[in-house]
């Protein structure tokens, strides 16, 4: 099942100036992107809980990315992509679509560099959101919301702006962003054992992934994903990249499919995929809310549900570590209403 | 306005053992009851937020009693009460009524010592706090959800037991551990230049005051309260204790009026009281939510909205500290819907 990735992982990107080829990322990709956004991102604080190591009979350790800027581990990936930019790429801007989290990001990022970012964003996200990205100075550009309006829409923004598009996920720049995150948890916590992350594009599922492999084998990384959206699961299992499942899962983070880039890492890297139901998310996710008093957001309820319902094997006396990836709700519209 | 306090404030205290009188507590009072509570009790992270210090121009810092046991700081007042008793009164345990924070940091505090505790509830208190309660081990004797059944409810239970009953806010043990949060900040942050707090019965308020006079008598106490219910901001002003309005201000941790204790305490310590409207506690709260991703119950809204309203006189540029006394929040009735 596991690919020679060096052989194969060659991509050409579309929306990149000039036919850049790319190897998947490596640790030091991801010590090189720690450095290069230190001063920008927060190091995020990881949390415990009694009831939860209780409940659970581990020792779980949340690394709290609803406390970094934008409310979202996506400001890792985003930063550490527009950070890297040419002098001369970067002048024309950054360009991306995305309905949430990716957006805010790319916007801040650019805003700190001082350049312009234009973002395509289907025109049901969620107001804070909207108001998120405008509130960061980005051009946005309101598309219907099906995944080919969004690329279409983006093509000609890039197309009449000259900027550079910025993938949320398929990208090593942005892959070894949100390996940041996990390389901080391995330095505050080495004692670490199996670290839980959910995964959608599979950014944030490949960094962790590369970044504990990296630093140390002995750690398992394990994917969590919602039954209904299980395409990274049935990927891993047949080996084959198979397309995402259009479900409205209420952890709407992860309703995308993997990208060849991403799903080539997790291959390389990731130990396992399990899967949860939509009401062990909702249920995990207010247990969180009600019992620790921070905001998540449903994607980091799932690898939550993953461990309270006994998905992980071989996990109690073990330190777990769950990222929690944010906190950016709608809350108008919250999933036990 | 201040009175001699020394002279006044001599109290008996119907429910506890003996006839015992008490004078208004010190900073002594608070450093013993951090040493008591100690290996208890969380000391508790302060959080800041760029936005939040942009919006105010302040330096704000968060003191997150919502990450206290028991999700709010009534856990520090509770477990300084019960573990101060001696063993013969600890031995027919302990009593209180409570719709709330105190009913479970009573509870909780109880068990950690191995007696009984009797919490007298409304039956309309948040079905999350019954649970938390009953969780604890507590026996629940549920009333009629008046000011006068709480007490006659209390009043039979105490004398079926024999339990000693710990007043939520009315008792100088109380008042010391609720100042324990004060003393751990201004350890912490010692360029705090005025700290905000709420006032409900008074308890949490006279504890800061009394540390921050102790500690530094430069820094200003500023009490806050929601407009709809500004009792204590009427006995602050006319020198005499005014009785609470029995309104239904959405910050329901502050309906309850002050003792004579606490109102001693304030007169002597406390700087001043401001009040906000009732919609600006419910957008305070929903910012703090969303651009903080941390669940904060409405009443710790209260001294945030006071921030963000400009009810508090010469703040610009200046450490501005506010207590965040919890997070225990119904999620299923939230005041904005």
């Amino acid at each position: 099942m596991l690919i020679d990735y060096h052989a194969k992982c060659i991509f050409n990107f579309k929306y990149q100036s000039g036919n850049i080829t790319l190897n998947l990322p490596t640790l030091s990709d991801i010590q090189q992107a720690e450095s290069r956004i230190r001063e920008a991102v927060h190091r995020t604080p990881v949390l415990r809980s009694r009831q939860v190591d209780e409940r659970t009979g581990c020792r779980v350790y949340f690394k709290c990315e609803n406390f970094q800027r934008v409310g979202a581990f996506k400001f890792r990936g985003a930063s550490n992509a527009v950070f890297s930019l040419s002098e001369e790429d970067s002048k024309n801007g950054v360009a991306t679509h995305s309905s949430g989290n990716h957006a805010q990001a790319i916007a801040l990022a650019a805003k700190m560099k001082n350049i312009p970012a234009y973002i395509v964003m289907p025109e049901n996200s969620p107001e804070v959101k909207k108001r998120a990205v405008a509130g960061y100075g980005a051009e946005i550009t309101f598309c219907e919301p099906t995944q080919q309006a969004r690329e279409e829409t983006l093509e000609k923004v890039v197309e009449n702006t000259g900027s550079t598009f910025i993938h949320p996920y398929n990208d090593p720049r942005i892959i070894a962003g949100q390996g940041t995150s996990a390389l901080e948890l391995l330095q505050d916590y080495p004692d670490t054992e199996i670290i839980l992350a959910p995964v959608g594009g599979g950014g944030l599922a490949s960094g962790t992934a590369i970044a504990a492999c990296g630093m140390k084998p002995e750690v398992k990384v394990i994917g969590c994903e919602p039954e209904i959206a299980d395409d990274a699961y049935l990927s891993f299992k047949t080996g084959e990249l198979q397309p995402s499942k259009n479900t409205q899962t209420v952890a709407d983070g992860l309703r995308t499919g993997l990208g060849e880039l991403t799903f080539a890492c997790l291959q390389k890297h990731l130990h396992s995929i399990v899967t949860v139901s939509e009401e062990e998310i909702v249920s995990a996710m207010r247990y969180i809310w009600e019992r620790m008093n921070i905001i998540i957001e449903a994607s980091c309820a799932v690898p939550v549900a993953a461990l309270f319902n006994d998905k992980i094997e071989d996990v109690k006396g073990k330190n777990v570590a769950i990222i929690i990836t944010g906190g950016n709700v709608d809350l108008d519209h919250l999933p036990w209403e």
